[in-house]
């Protein structure tokens, strides 16, 4: 069965609420990363120019993305893969090895971009931090979420970082009996409906929605009627001291 | 320090170890895998065949493997990313789609491979399945690893995957410290001794050593003279059980 969840605005935990564990999602809850993507996107536009329209060129993007998922998974390695594989469809053998260098420099930039906290970040789990587990929970490329965290100056407040092959129900039933708990001792934080609020409510933990001003098209969900007493939104992650009290 | 150490080819651990958990490295040591490495690299090298000597395009494509490494870690998405690197760098402008496509297939159909248990694995792993936690601690692409370990059948014995980024004793340390455990009860068994053996012993854990047939290069080392007493040689995986009784 799936619940219906829907966006309310704001309310506290049930004063009962037994959290032990705070698990946060990285890229676009803790620190700056769809951002990266949309300029890598762009310039990857502006590289395939010559061969089409913008839209069309997203267009075959995104589909070999996505069918791609199922081989790579999330994160930078598979989208340099995949801006491969468009560019080959796309230039229909009019390969210049010029515009395929450039596509791996998209990557290799985006491996080495500066990691962003977002606004609140730290004075938040400075809050949090001694008072329940924290961890990250999020998914992607190994090496470079780790490498993230490590940049960000995060690490201290972190039990551990727990990166995920993918967000669906089945990896977060892992993740909740790995660290020994009961769902409804789990509050996760995200920005992404799909993947870190969803799968969360539906096995009975808690989450949070804490929206980001872009999401990529493949995680976009509409909120809808709620059937969660255990799904909150907050405009700000700086919020969640609130939440908790 | 560095602690050297050296091969003898079988002996018992200490009658009063503390040995709680095993740790199994999983490529070449579960399973299979370097072969298809080896495999890809000659595929690569025939695809390469109208612009060089295959000794001077497998040094090329090393020398961008390894430099790649701090971008992409391992694993099989790095090591395509590599060989399209690779392939500009050889090809000297004189492009062809028609290879960079067979350079993605080449990566696609290794993911794809099949998981081939290597001899007394499980039968192994039944015997000591109970009496020790068992975990896989294994580097490369993580939703790669999982999906072998899923593939294997071999789930049911572990109480879970550990997918590194890499394999240095900073590693190892964090694995530790999150499997609540002290250094010497921990047991690691695996074929490379540069990421499975040198860094465990050094930082006071146990390692037994299970060579396979062929190492990539950049894991190649040689057993030194030996100083520590808390490192194994065992000729095939079945001989574990020997080595704990």
């Amino acid at each position: 069965m799936r619940l219906k969840i829907t966006s309310f605005v704001f309310m506290k935990l049930a004063k009962q609420n037994k959290i032990s564990v705070i698990a946060f999602d990285a890229d676009d809850t803790l620190w700056k990363n769809e951002d990266y993507f949309r300029t890598a996107e762009k310039e990857f536009c502006d590289i395939m120019a010559e061969y089409g329209e913008r839209e069309d060129i997203m267009k075959e993007l995104f589909k070999i993305e996505i069918r791609n998922l199922s081989y790579y998974g999330f994160g930078i390695k598979g989208f340099v893969l995949s801006m491969t594989e468009a560019y080959l469809k796309i230039c229909k053998g009019e390969f210049n090895p010029i515009k395929q260098e450039q596509i791996l420099n998209i990557g290799k930039q985006m491996l080495e971009e500066e990691v962003i906290l977002l606004e609140g970040v730290e004075q938040t789990l400075k809050q949090v931090h001694g008072k329940y587990r924290l961890v990250v929970a999020t998914k992607g490329d190994l090496l470079d979420q780790e490498r993230k965290l490590e940049r960000s100056g995060l690490s201290k407040y972190f039990h551990h970082i727990e990166v995920m092959s993918d967000k669906k129900q089945s990896n977060y039933t892992k993740l909740i009996k790995h660290l020994d708990i009961k769902p409804d001792e789990f509050l996760m934080i995200g920005n992404s409906l799909k993947s870190d609020i969803l799968p969360v409510v539906e096995l009975g933990g808690h989450a949070a929605y804490v929206p980001y001003h872009t999401t990529w098209e493949y995680e976009q969900m509409e909120p809808e009627s709620i059937f969660s007493n255990q799904f909150y939104t907050l405009d700000k992650i700086s919020d969640l001291p609130d939440l908790l009290s």
